[in-house]
């Protein structure tokens, strides 16, 4: 097995550079850290283009022949492209899954949420809720980001996340009722039919909601009472609780 | 109005002091930062024992006569107190509220839940959903940590929080039914009945769940199905959607 000893080599300076949304972007790559997360990407057949292991004897030899490539490297390196304070010794560049969007039917649509912890939660719920896709708008905090990777323990990889350009144009063409969160005309959740088969929800930004075009093309906007004096509920738990009701 | 100016004031060495939950409980006092908290605490009655301000300008008169002691601080004082980066140069040492915890109705008991944010999401959640009561365990995040006191939202001074050493004994003897959170006999949430006037709910730790002898005084436990791939919800919010769902 090769060794990466250097942090000149240009395989760990790619992994520098896509720690960079706008390099991630541009090259349809991410990168990952940890035995739990590339596992995931592993069992979720994701294209593994390169795999980085301090300590190859801990690797699962499986992992190692579906990477592309694999590089031992030092706790040097480790250090260098570790983006925690106690690096675990194994990292991947990894490419991002593409989608085909006009196949789902219970779709949860974040519009600009901006906390990558509440974008991660969310998208955990989702998938806890057996919802089919997310679809996040530009402006969303990256899903790939080693945040919102975390905060959804792997979910990222069970359910197909896709950053789709033209929100409002999936919106409008979508074969199921749209509920918006904002408090515009809105109705009770408790209103809405439980166990429905096609439906699509959307969160907007923590502070400034929904956007104007995403709002005109809405079905129903629906509330969550709240009964006591909070002023609001986070947007993970007020998506928790109307994804489940959704559900049912 | 006094002016301190030196770090070595009584007061800012108490102030710092309570930066320590030993302290905090020993003298049953709570420090808060900033405008909103200190906003909160005030419009909730409760006791500020020194108020600690930089531009007395910008503080409303009517808090600055409801504290005990008023003192105008310099910026170097405030960079002292301070627990975040930008001080938002008001601080306050109040007294913890105390309640009487036989008369509630509706409650969420936490025992041990460890994460302060999750703590402070719970509680601003179960203000939300309208509860009497928040009780915690020994072994739960300090509730008048700062960041619990973030998570919440001011919620800590909307809903009794009470710090209780023997929740066995009042699950034993609350007069309702008490929903535990595990998965030993459980059935799911969808079996147990909506708008329900008496319950206590019990979180257990994000880890090891709830302890042996809480498990062995509860009614019933319940669980929220997961639909997905997802190996569990977010503590709060599986406790969003059960306390949604027990007030209905």
């Amino acid at each position: 097995m090769e060794q990466i000893t250097s942090n000149q080599n240009t395989k760990v300076k790619l992994y520098q550079k896509l720690k960079k949304k706008r390099e991630r972007d541009k090259q349809g790559l991410m990168i990952l850290e940890g035995y739990h997360l590339i596992e995931e990407a592993f069992q979720n057949n994701l294209t593994i283009e390169y795999l980085f292991v301090l300590d190859v004897a801990r690797v699962d030899q499986a992992l190692i022949e579906a990477s592309q490539a694999t590089y031992e490297i030092n706790m040097k390196v480790a250090e260098t492209l570790a983006g925690t304070v106690t690096p675990q010794g194994i990292f991947a560049i990894v490419q991002k899954p593409t989608f085909e969007i006009s196949t789902a039917k219970q779709v949860l649509i974040l519009d600009r949420v901006q906390d990558p912890g509440n974008v991660g939660t969310l998208i955990r719920t989702a998938d806890a809720a057996g919802l089919d896709m997310v679809i996040v708008s530009r402006g969303t905090a990256d899903v790939f980001s080693d945040k919102v990777l975390r905060a959804s323990q792997g979910s990222v990889f069970h359910i197909p996340v896709v950053v789709e350009e033209d929100v409002v144009h999936f919106v409008q063409n979508f074969n199921g009722p749209v509920y918006g969160t904002a408090i515009e005309n809105a109705v009770s959740y408790h209103k809405i039919d439980k166990k429905q088969t096609s439906f699509a929800l959307i969160l907007g930004n923590e502070g400034e909601g929904m956007t104007k075009a995403l709002l005109d093309a809405t079905t129903q906007n629906v509330t969550i009472p709240i009964y006591g004096r909070a002023e609001s509920l986070n947007v993970a738990i007020a998506a928790g609780i109307l994804m489940f009701h959704l559900k049912g």
